[in-house]
């Protein structure tokens, strides 16, 4: 009698094999990007001491952490001492602070791992899910440069990815912030909150957010409001035109004129890192609702799917790691929740489950035969063609079906008349095609095979 | 002033960046020959709810989980629902329970994750750990024939991974069982028992074993003794040496034969699955501890540090998933505890840091032709080499002695001199070694040096 229905939490992504080939075929482009631009792998444990977590955070977060006990702790009484991370960036604070003396800066790392958020549970809110970061971190000084890499690597991951069109959006804090300011709304806090607003300018439109400014909460004046608009609505729609608009802007207070010369050089040097000007562009309503961004700010959208959202955003901060060291440590980083992407692209129809990874099932005719069907399966692999061998008998026909409904590309035959011949038999299940070759030129023809389909872009290598 | 002094909870491996390039290397060598050998990905959420993870534990294992809470649930003084993973095992049970009428057998998995045990703090011992687990699962019934399959995947992992001569050593539980049962030792618990002990004779060696077994607790004549410990103390040197060991054997209960005759398969198969018979032995004292395993089971250690224990074990099971379903579903497996295996092969000077995977740095000599810098980058780059840029000015000498302790390989200088004549001075920093290539040329040039490092077993890639 089973003791207990098998079933998973909800909040989780749980994939069948051919899924889970797609999601790692994705996480595996967006590490190969993240090192082919110099990053450096990082992993960190899952749990954190309570205190080195939960310093900085409070409200919401702290409000969705999975606290961890061992059975001990638990029986004791105690209270618990660790919690799951909840991002990565927190985690890469404490890692860097703790291990500063043996780190070389600029530090550069990657961090692909899944996080945990205790989410009301509610369609494509994850309770674990991955992230994929980058982060590079100054010792006391980091150059706005850096600033411009990053949308290099976010360009060179999506063009890989191949989901569409996408604009990976701009914007620098300081600018926005010196021209509320020159319009009069100098309190940070009220500064922050009408940032909050205006941030939600591509999601509720332009009159909810007039409306919500002018109202009592806020307060203001109907023509400043009208300026902020003007302000917050600028898009430019090309390179030439994102560099006039910032010459418009480069007035008023210090910390304005510093965000237009930041911007000036990232939009340059994004150019210059060869990301072409169709893939980027000025949005001056992007504020990220995070305090912790001082400088430029950064979201990405698919052109022709805007309801899926940013797919990848980060920014410029002044301070990683103050709550556990006095270095000053600036950085500048991007995320790309990955389980929320993968998600939402098969909603969207954007990817389709993966080829197996299995790319040969050796069939079996003969049980006699088993030993020559093992050492075709072993040349295989040795030249890197995933192989799968059929060990027990079955029908011919139901060996097909098989490699079919698994996904697995070429079924090979070995009959006595290809043992008499010393050929095998190919049958291409994507190709529906069927041919017969040397024995010794097997590996070779399929190879070419696969990598004809990688170059189209159909294969999972 | 810093909240938190940065840690990590005892018992976690966490590794600085050019460590984890070495441990990622390993991880994603195993990934690769699972894959080879034609096993699908599955990964599974790291918690689980408590009653499905706690069905058939008991003891020491519930004793080691860590409980999950949310912070609503916690403060409603609840008890935990949800616990973490402590092996791989268990989740696959589940998943293959839960979506067994979408998969397809033979169900071939490969599981590389991490798994959480509240073991007490000690040296070596770990509460986060990676195990890299695959499973073969039938449907009713699975041929004894993927017992030999695992073995020629084992090879293929450690022959790649290079760590020195090692040996698979197999045994089957129907044959020891068998052989004590024709010694009088018939009660199933008792036979565990005596399993136990004699699971001990390569660590204890045979007096300790032999008392033991002799004295009180257990109370067997010394003649009976005697004929336990010949059986537990073979050793196969050869192919034909295990072959006439097992026809020594073939005899007594029905139980002993069928034991003897699933071992002569599998022996067989191994070979003919391209196995060099160097790299197996029978070794009859080889029992594993879990109480699951009813057939074939593995044990795998390094020729010349036994010391290391071993590396990757498992074995044949009747039913996976008997707490969940009344399916019948046979299976054989094997684990590598990744996390223990790179610590103790670190410990045992096996293994060194790698090389960065960031393979070449284009250095700045005048900021002004930054420009000319990251173009530079962009062609390595597109040409599959992870490339950084030093963005920042700074004296050469440091650029190269930031190169050299972040282990990059090439070091790429573009002076005027270079740009006027198109070329690219290249400084191999592992060969010691400088010379000037055309600029179109170079992308070539550093992919053949970097080849030629990964034929000779020298790089990450």
């Amino acid at each position: 009698m089973p003791a207990a229905k098998p079933r998973t939490m909800p909040g989780v992504l749980e994939l069948l094999p051919l899924d889970q080939v797609a999601f790692q075929g994705m996480l595996d482009t967006i590490r190969r990007n993240f090192e082919r631009y110099g990053f450096l792998p990082v992993e960190t444990p899952a749990m954190e001491f309570t205190d080195v977590l939960l310093t900085k955070s409070g409200g919401e977060t702290e409000r969705q952490v999975y606290f961890v006990q061992s059975t001990g702790s638990l029986e004791q009484g105690e209270r618990p001492e660790l919690a799951l991370r909840f991002d990565l960036t927190v985690p890469l604070a404490r890692y860097v602070a703790e291990h500063e003396r043996e780190l070389s800066f600029p530090f550069r790392r990657y961090q692909i791992q899944r996080v945990y958020r205790g989410e009301r549970a509610q369609r494509g809110r994850f309770r674990e899910f991955y992230q994929c970061d980058i982060d590079v971190i100054g010792k006391d000084h980091l150059s706005v440069r850096y600033d411009a890499e990053l949308p290099a690597v976010i360009h060179s991951v999506f063009r890989e990815l191949a989901i569409g069109p996408f604009t990976i959006q701009l914007n620098n804090r300081k600018l926005i912030r010196g021209c509320f300011e020159g319009l009069g709304i100098a309190d940070p806090a009220r500064q922050m909150a009408v940032l909050r607003e205006v941030d939600k300018l591509d999601k509720r439109g332009a009159g909810a957010v007039r409306d919500t400014l002018t109202g009592t909460d806020y307060g203001i004046e109907p023509a400043t409001v009208e300026r902020i608009m003007r302000f917050v609505e600028t898009r430019s729609r090309s390179h030439a035109q994102a560099l006039e608009q910032l010459a418009a802007l480069d007035s008023g207070s210090e910390l304005q004129r510093q965000g237009v010369a930041e911007l000036r050089e990232v939009l340059t040097l994004v150019r210059a890192f060869g990301v072409p000007e169709t893939a980027y562009a000025l949005n001056l309503s992007i504020a990220r609702g995070l305090d912790y961004y001082t400088g430029t700010v950064y979201e990405t959208t698919l052109d022709d799917h805007p309801q899926v959202g940013s797919i990848c955003s980060g920014g410029r901060y002044e301070n990683l790691a103050g709550q556990y060291t006095s270095s000053h440590l600036p950085g500048v980083g991007i995320s790309i929740g990955a389980t929320r992407l993968y998600w939402q692209l098969r909603e969207a129809g954007l990817i389709r489950t993966a080829d197996s990874t299995v790319q040969a099932l050796v069939t079996q005719m003969d049980e006699a035969e088993l030993p020559r069907y093992l050492e075709l399966a072993t040349m295989l692999r040795n030249a890197g063609i995933a192989t799968e061998v059929q060990l027990e008998p079955r029908k011919l026909a139901r060996q097909f079906q098989y490699a079919d409904r698994a996904g697995i590309r070429f079924v090979l035959v070995l009959g006595s008349d290809e043992i008499a011949k010393g050929t095998v038999t190919v049958k291409d299940l994507r190709k529906q095609d069927q041919y017969e070759v040397r024995r010794e030129e097997l590996a070779k023809a399929l190879r070419v095979e696969i990598e004809q389909a990688v170059v189209m872009g159909a294969g999972t290598r």
